[in-house]
């Protein structure tokens, strides 16, 4: 993958969202061209877009493309805007950065004083969201080089690398940032059933930029861990509530079980959009189901399982935040209690 | 899957072992006919004879019709019965249940005082392995079902069914003997990357026999046991070491300790072929480690991971006996010390 793309991005001359199509990876890089709020909702179901600083970033963009390429003005304008916010939230419901970057939109439209520049209001605003996304990365990546040491071994789940966000990632950016400063980790991706992103995504990305990764099974992590190879569990996460409870790629709460049981630390990384105060714990978190037919068909020369067999197919879990060792966010290093940390770090 | 087909089987008129082909299913019932140890050894080596003590009946007639085919008598007979032995070995290295088949069909052998009837004396040993093992995991699915409550969710990893056995199977004989008698389980199966055991034959030889089974990645395990859908783990073996330590399939440590962080029971289901006193624990127990194309080509339409990527595939993991909560074999319900409990089972 070439540095210079951003995994979404905004060409506002053509009026399109540019965002690398995630389906095709790693067998192909290509890129799509979104205009409307349908085509980027689309986009983001069928996961050509994802990655919860990502989702919210081409959320923006839409919300801006939506007023940019409104046919109308007025009443109409404010309709149209309604209907592209409602349109985008309705996408996925459990990363929390797409309704945090929406409101944000929202909020803009609502405040800005002159109407004539609501169009140029929203621009900034986008923009504004997605470099904060990237100056949020790199800080988070330099925050998380602190807990590690050159050479460590470094399990991570699904993607929260700079294809889940505009550049950098979440849990990767350690990594990159440290590769900048002439650190070498050993990253080991679980290949995340069942949509494989850390197959085609993370181990993608990591290989790319030269860092030294090792592809497992995700029912492997045990026995890597067992094995001594880890010296921290890193990932990213999609909603953070106000006690500190981690929703993330299912399999997550998991890998933290496993991470105490053999003493690991375990690591979330997470800009403070993904940190949801309103949220009291993990259990209000909504969880994505989604088809069977990902864990069954999708991908397969023939199907894995029998026709008809019932699937459960939970597309995220909830990580107790009492497994969490600390939560890596651009405003520094977080530790429990969480409730306080992070109310703290968000009000600052 | 019909009911009357055994796993594996002898077909004495044609002088082959007769094997459903394993990696045919679910999407076709296939069956193979091998009458030579390195046609049988590779079928073992390639998975489509697998399962441990499926392993150990047809390692048992394949020494059986090394003999009943050989063209030679005299010492060259004892020639090709040493040859067969090991060439029959090579084929997988954890299982112990191969050696252990192989070593009786050799003692039978050595110790055949008439050497006339050495073939009708090896094809009586490996019958009665082979109903042995039908015995066993019968006995197994009726100590095991004393652990269960009608109704229970049960968690199971890879396939440890009738497709690993002759008929029953291990792990699974519980529920086939409880639904005998009118016990109704719900089986949450894992798929079990990356060879998908759990998905193809696990949730396919459940179905057929009209058992509740919801299919699952293996990464949602976690989930599933903190939802309160999971009464017991049970799994199945592919040796146990003097000191209960369990080798299974890859992936099992991690439900192991799962469960004891959910607090639900951890049950192994192993015929005492599975339990090797000489192995003092499991950190001596050689771990199968297989090609990394299992993981990132073999099934998908597209490579699943960029070309080139490092991939460890280790295809077993040890659990500790200290998170094993019983033991179930023919000879009942083994419990802690294992030391103690496994020696006294072996030598009853």
């Amino acid at each position: 993958m070439n540095r210079e793309y951003d995994t979404v991005s905004l060409d506002d001359e053509r009026g399109v969202l540019v965002a690398i199509d995630q389906t095709k990876l790693p067998n192909a890089l290509e890129f799509l061209a979104l205009s409307t709020p349908p085509d980027i909702r689309d986009a983001i179901r069928s996961l050509q877009i994802r990655g919860a600083p990502a989702i919210g970033v081409a959320a923006a963009f839409g919300y801006y493309l939506a007023a940019r390429n409104a046919a109308v003005s007025g009443d109409a304008l404010w309709e149209a805007l309604r209907e592209a916010k409602q349109t985008l939230a309705s996408s996925r419901p459990t990363a929390v950065n797409l309704f945090w970057a929406l409101e944000r939109m929202e909020r803009s439209a609502f405040s800005c004083p002159d109407r004539q520049n609501l169009i140029q209001r929203l621009k900034a605003e986008a923009v504004s969201i997605r470099d904060e996304d990237v100056a949020s990365c790199r800080a988070i990546g330099g925050y998380g080089l602190t807990l590690l040491k050159d050479g460590d071994g470094i399990l991570t789940h699904c993607n929260a690398g700079r294809l889940a966000a505009v550049r950098y990632g979440t849990a990767l950016a350690p990594v990159y940032v440290g590769a900048e400063r002439g650190a070498r980790f050993k990253v080991y991706a679980t290949e995340t059933r069942p949509l494989m992103q850390g197959a085609r995504l993370t181990a993608y990305e990591l290989s790319a930029a030269g860092i030294d990764v090792t592809l497992i099974c995700d029912n492997m992590a045990s026995r890597v861990m067992r094995n001594g190879w880890v010296r921290a569990v890193i990932t990213g996460c999609d909603r953070v509530a106000a006690n500190g409870d981690v929703c993330n790629k299912i399999g997550t709460s998991a890998l933290a079980v496993l991470a105490a049981h053999y003493s690991i630390p375990f690591y979330v990384c997470a800009p403070l959009s993904t940190v949801d105060l309103r949220t009291a714990s993990g259990d209000e978190i909504p969880i994505e189901e989604r088809d069977g037919g990902e864990v069954s068909e999708m991908w397969f020369q023939k199907p894995s399982a029998p026709a008809g067999v019932k699937i459960y197919n939970p597309s995220f879990d909830v990580t107790p935040h009492s497994l969490v060792s600390a939560i890596v966010t651009e405003r520094g290093v977080l530790r429990a209690p969480y409730a306080e940390s992070l109310r703290g770090a968000k009000h600052s």
